[in-house]
């Protein structure tokens, strides 16, 4: 069989050299470039290239190109491989949201290609049929990942009580954060700490955990969801809190779970009683889950990725499976 | 000045450790003995003595006792202390439930001493009154006292909207779990990880939280609690989110929590924007809070202390410095 | 192809987890059972099998059983298996040191089954050919393992001066003392801490290096070993400090590492002016090791290894692979 | 009493702060001005004023000032402050190397002010009747303090034997790095790592090292001095290993190390059989040193500080309490 020639662009940073080296273990994968500017020269780690300047990239040796790029610069790397005819894998935020307003509010900028919009979201547990065969797809960020697929089955049932808001107490390794060095990502800074930031509704995600969320029930309250930076490299834990209405007794809830996901070979529901930590996770493209019941009508879910696998660059090759219609979980577990 | 002479049971965990510390460093207190059934014979560091057995203990030559001891232990010395004449500052579980039954419930054990019960619960900023000069006091745990006053400004002004639930999504540091090895607390499981544990209402600690929150304030919806073992050493985070009522707008409730604490010498409210994290706190006797808006009616606190002194020990010797009529912060700050 | 039919005995210790999750994807093998007194009736991570007490094996059904037990209770059990006819890879130490003397010596107990003395050292690199096809296989600790290969070039070429003591300044992560929980291995004393232990020349691992090291080169001076317990979960760095001959100059010792190890899969000699660090091995079965020259006659050698890997779990693998004649590195790249 | 009015140039760097906390303390001191030209106009934490850009000082009001700044830009500022007659402490390189020659040899670049070389070498076990009183002292680095007095007693007694190097393999906590962000100190590329650099006799701190050893004893052979990143964000360990010569049996070197530190407040030796370890320092001034004999006539030393107190702050101020007068341990125990 040929192999898929495949291109990163940004493929020095956390999530690039994720994916390389995913990419590098991916049965029907061939890579042929990663660029980065910073490291142009330098040996890729996982395979046998250097990384190249992205100005110096031709499309016409690959079929598909992933991007793990800073939001802006990346749609134009979109536009460009649109027109040269390859697939695109997005990792960064612009193809996720739907309107070029609603991205301008989130991103403070003018979309630099709206024409793109709407791309597929490329959750494929929530959205598969969407990403199948497409050309273009937009790969969500580590937050909304875990976080919808933790609310999904709950969103799609109707079980929340209008007007009741959904809590997201959320965690994340601070890879996360990126690989450009600053204060807040400084080893002395981050070690034996927890810090929460831009909690609320201020963190750029609530944007598209809002838009996706709604798509599945437009009759839930607001989202508040509170990020804060966890002393590990790896990982991400959303801990959600929500009031049930009287379709949905709380101690239903997990079979519920288990029902809906009992096919999803990269979901996993927990027993009852056991919890989700980052350990089931990290270095997989798992999303696990646990479910509590609380009292009657309040439930507590714990849903972990791996935010660099299921939360990036894993999910981004899940979707590239399904662009190219491989089986779904090729080179990820 | 005449010295307080104090004596430490079980002076060899962590919470028992460092109250010998704070001790050390106390102008106003000589530490007589520290006891401790396995490290019998070392030296106690911080101090010129050694542990002592238990049961060698006399307490003839002191004034005050601590008791860092494993709760049903606790109450027993706490009985021998109150019946020889000396104060009793209890940091177990013993004491802080003030009815047998809800102890039985919580702790599933008949309570060894309920004739000492009520007994006054050691949380100055709330409860200042009751401390003074007593003879002895149950000290708080660790999740109580930072989600308590987290909560407090807005359970005193009755601002939080009858029948919605209080969520506390708590994190605490490994000296939480004591000093005893369990596979729970060995390195190479915490390290890197972040786990859940008896979320919902299923934590011992709920109990003394729903008894102090409802003196407080009997109109509130339940307390939905969820602590995780952060892969820290010490430092506790209660990230708690609630819904106001009409009485209240969200944009009020920072002034509120201002006001309330102004002349807290122990708390720390953080100016609007600033986030409460470990560093502010860990190895101090402060609880710092940090107060974010949400929208109109909704208020997203994180509150942290250093889970052995203002969660334990330090809290302890503001206890002490009460009961003797000194001045609250003697040896704190 | 038939697959090799393996049992694991100590499945539920580290090295044992991290056994059973290398020959889940080892392509020639198929795990028959793991056994674990503690856990028996949980399953066993990476596996559909579950954890069975090791006094219901049957060994009918296998071809090979790898020992993860402690010394003592290997011995035995490897005694037992090759009665049975079953190939035995043993990770403890009681089939490392040649003689059952030197072996009390260590251990400070008889050896248990001395009949089984001397087994094959399975250090690959430096020993292949007495492996290949071998039935019982003694594999090195990790310490020793890390040593060696550091130390493997110069000692072949008989470069070390007389006389002179080589230093090794060892430093492992937790998982090498092993899953039982101790004080030793708590959280909260690991954590922002680095300890030395048993220097000097009082470890156990020093037996076998010396017995190891002088099979090499018998003029060796002596061999000062000092480890150290590091705040990570895996990893091990062997700092090596040696004084040369006049035979070789100290700016030749990088060509000789390079090529006496060009061949080796599982050995990569880092360009010079780069150092190894525990990155570079974790979670692979590489030894990793850089080399520099300390004006003209010193040396500074850096040998890194995961632990559980090439110190253990892999190591063993490889051992396996060989004594089966299959390809060295097959389930190991 | 009058208290002595100090100002701290660089006061936002981890050992300007960790200045700033220790002088907050100080019974003798009051902190006058902090420098910081990256957080001018923030609030300087352990204390109620503000940082100040550095050209906005002045020196009118100050007694003592201490050079918290890279090396270079020390030396300028020292040649201010000893114009405008005030004393300085200075945490800098730049007054450590007695001849500017060595300096530009190891700092590559002309020195700023060789008129103010030498300076009296801050280190008061081993320097204290040079410092007392003067203007002017340099401060040693956190290296040199740890290694210099792990070696102290046998330089002075001449025990080392002649041509016989003299090992030093040390590991330094993150904040030694600086508070500079760079993709070295990282989180994610600290964590669970340990990364050797500038090994051998390539680390700055070597010319400094070489130039007080070679003072205390002009035979010893060279020192090869070995630094590793370590994931902790304070401490530091120098892993020592001698060869002795025949005035000195190894087990007689505890002896020599108890009797040599006897009446030092800040040097602690271990009973034999006990380790230093990093959590012996951390938050202290204390240099703490264990003794290992092995064989005959080797010795491993262990000896550890807090690289930002005994190997940085702290001994500044310890130098500042003998250059004014004052007891040297004030403000420090």
């Amino acid at each position: 069989m040929t192999k898929i020639r495949a291109g990163v662009f940004g493929a020095s940073g956390y999530a690039g050299l994720d994916l390389v080296e995913i990419l590098s273990k991916h049965p029907n994968v061939e890579l042929i470039f990663g660029t980065s500017n910073t490291y142009a020269g330098d040996a890729i780690p996982n395979s046998d290239l250097k990384f190249i300047p992205s100005d110096s990239v031709s499309l016409n040796g690959v079929d598909v190109i992933f991007l793990a790029l800073p939001h802006k610069e990346s749609a134009k790397v979109a536009k460009m491989g649109v027109e040269a005819g390859v697939k695109v894998v997005d990792l960064s935020a612009d193809l996720r949201i739907d309107s070029p307003e609603v991205y301008e509010q989130y991103y403070n900028t003018v979309h630099p290609h709206p024409e793109l919009l709407p791309t597929p979201y490329g959750l494929p547990e929530i959205n598969r049929e969407n990403i199948k065969n497409v050309d273009v797809v937009a790969t969500p960020g580590c937050y909304p990942t875990t976080t919808l697929l933790g609310l999904f089955p709950l969103l799609q049932c109707d079980a929340i009580e209008v007007g009741t808001p959904i809590i997201v107490d959320a965690k994340s390794g601070v890879t996360g954060a990126g690989r450009k060095p600053s204060l807040t990502t400084h080893f002395a800074e981050v070690f034996g700490n927890l810090s929460p930031y831009k909690t609320g509704r201020s963190h750029r995600h609530v944007g598209e955990i809002d838009q996706e969320a709604h798509k599945l029930n437009s009759k839930i309250g607001p989202i508040i969801f509170s990020p804060h930076l966890l002393p590990v490299d790896r990982g991400l834990m959303a801990s959600i809190y929500v009031t049930l209405n009287d379709t949905m007794a709380s101690d239903k809830v997990h079979d519920l779970y288990n029902t809906m996901y009992k096919d999803e070979p990269m979901v996993d529901v927990l027993p009852l009683g056991d919890y989700a930590t980052l350990k089931h996770v990290v270095k997989t493209n798992k999303c696990v889950i646990s479910v509590t019941p609380v009292l009657d009508k309040y439930v507590h879910i714990t849903s972990v990725t791996d935010n660099l696998r299921k939360g990036a660059s894993g999910q981004a090759v899940q979707n590239m499976n399904l662009m190219f219609g491989l089986p779904e979980t090729s080179g990820l577990l």
